[in-house]
């Protein structure tokens, strides 16, 4: 029984650690999130986290925030940096010299410059270790974190969303808006949460969007596909809201290239496959870029590319409640009302009636 | 006080007349489901539905039900039936013949026949008529009877099942299957529930499909659409499992015409509208077949033309944890696991992760 209460008390400062990393969300990457708890008598003495990329860690803040960590517990979510490959301090010659008792660890730190050394040379100092407390919630909370520094290709999600008779545009091209509001604010806080998003040149060209977060966050970095450098120099994305990337093929216009590189646009030079941007180069040249997760916007065309090539990780897909069929406009749609949502076995079924 | 108390008590038996009337599901249409209480002081002495077309109707099972039903009330979904232009004869009559005092109804019928003209007739005879209790719980389950007989045409309802990447099969045309044996059994359950089950000549060509209730109940009427009549005369819709109709063009060839009609195969020519089978006229001949309900199992260009067309009542989709690609068989499919459905606004978003 009292293992039970301690196992609780565990994980109630674990997952303490963990509501605190969360809290750089959108800041720290291509770091992962981390937060920290110090722990003596069971009274939490100190608490921090990593609040932006290039600043201290959580571990170093959780220290300066108690006055005597020595012989406390430390709760962190994820294992402490050993490495000098970066900008600050390693966190582990620090933790040995306040004089942290134990340390409770929620995952193994996947980056090959970690990956158990730092766990390693804790235990050797005589640091008790424990790893595995809701192993699971910090796997969730860093998973592109997980997939950018284990594969050096960036944690890919595919958002699209659909009309009830799956389109994503009127045959005119229209599109304004098949989502809500509140998708639409949700796809704005998506963007915050990834380093960049991603569109092929039609969007940009039939929409011209300016892809930012809208106010709920900092800004992706914007990324484009333009296979034959098509992009007026008057798109909103070409602005200075953010960076812009422009992926391009070998042999499109070196002069526009130029004049776009005199405006701070990064230009990618990809290899074609199949005619098309070679996608997986691209993902790495932006993982090289320190783009540890993007978000793909469409067109169809590029999402198709991106699942087709099963280059993603998630797909995200918004179902709204019209049917387009041949109207003009979106707002010309009918609409679908009494949806109802309901689990088939492993499937999902969507139900809904046309508004006459 | 009191008031609430009663109103409850109305509706508490409205509840029971329509819980008996939805025992008739898949056996009564094209007629409506109804069921039927009888209640002496706060008692329930009698109870009916309408089992069957052609059967007696809820009324007359629940008069016959009880020993003596003068002085009571009569619960019923539907209004009660006057015309004498079907099977049975009418209800109103021998309610007023049972000495019922009261009789408590869901909704009008909508039929042109009766509109109204029910409960004229019992009002004359003083018998004290309400209308309305659960009114919409009542409208909901007889929704296919209001569309038919209201406008005379089939309410329409379009399934379709995708994958997580919205394909209906893979590139060479396999696509079994992409939904689970749940929704498999569902859209068997739904089959029994129409009266007639729709597919392009496509589906019958790649799948062969039997397009039966498999054992969930009656057999609807399969009906295909097949404007040069290419269907093979071995095809296992034309069966003897249930009946079929094919749907064709004036011109195509006639012979094979006679054949199909010797073997029990109902013809149905149609003119053309954009090359395509004109599907508004195909639907009032449905309806002059008593056929009251279909449900449209595609291929693709079956189901678009009715949701171009704004033919249709209800669209399903199935959304299946599957990314086809390009798998050559749906087996070979990659797999989304973790799926998520959250409200967002108006919309449904999806969200899975693809299984590597």
């Amino acid at each position: 029984m009292k293992k039970l209460l301690n196992e609780n008390a565990h994980n109630m400062f674990m997952r303490k650690a963990i509501i605190l990393a969360a809290k750089g969300k959108g800041n720290v990457s291509p770091n992962p999130m981390v937060g920290c708890i110090i722990v003596k008598k069971n009274k939490i003495i100190g608490a921090g986290y990593h609040k932006i990329f290039g600043g201290p860690h959580a571990e170093i803040e959780a220290l300066k925030d108690c006055a005597s960590p020595s012989g406390s517990d430390m709760y962190v979510n994820l294992e402490p940096c050993c490495h000098y490959n970066k900008k600050t301090v390693p966190c582990v010659p620090e933790i040995i010299k306040a004089g942290i008792k134990r340390i409770f660890v929620a995952m193994k730190d996947p980056n090959p410059n970690v990956n158990g050394r730092g766990l390693s040379q804790l235990r050797r100092s005589g640091i008790r270790c424990y790893v595995g407390h809701l192993r699971n919630e910090a796997e969730k909370l860093n998973e592109t974190y997980i997939k950018y520094v284990t594969t050096n290709v960036p944690f890919v999600t595919l958002k699209t969303a659909y009309s009830f008779d799956l389109k994503t545009h009127a045959y005119t091209g229209d599109s304004r808006w098949i989502s809500s509001v509140d998708s639409r604010e949700y796809v704005h806080k998506m963007r915050t949460d990834s380093d960049g998003v991603l569109v092929g040149i039609k969007t940009v060209l039939c929409d011209d969007p300016a892809l930012t977060s809208h106010g709920a966050g900092k800004n992706p970095v914007r990324i484009v596909l333009d296979t034959h450098l098509r992009i007026p120099l008057s798109a909103k994305i070409l602005d200075d809201k953010s960076k812009t990337v422009v992926a391009t093929s070998f042999i499109s216009d070196h002069k526009k290239k130029r004049v776009l590189e005199n405006m701070g646009i990064i230009i990618l030079e990809l290899p074609l496959k199949n005619k098309k941007l070679d996608l997986k180069r691209l993902l790495s040249k932006l993982a090289g870029l320190n783009i540890s997760s993007i978000l793909v916007e469409g067109g169809e065309e590029v999402t198709k590319s991106f699942m087709e090539e099963k280059l993603f990780d998630r797909r995200v897909i918004f179902i709204c409640p019209l049917i387009i069929g041949r109207a003009k406009k979106i707002k010309d749609s009918a609409a679908i009302k009494q949806i109802s949502v309901i689990d088939s076995g492993r499937d999902i079924m969507l139900q809904g009636d046309i508004d006459v």
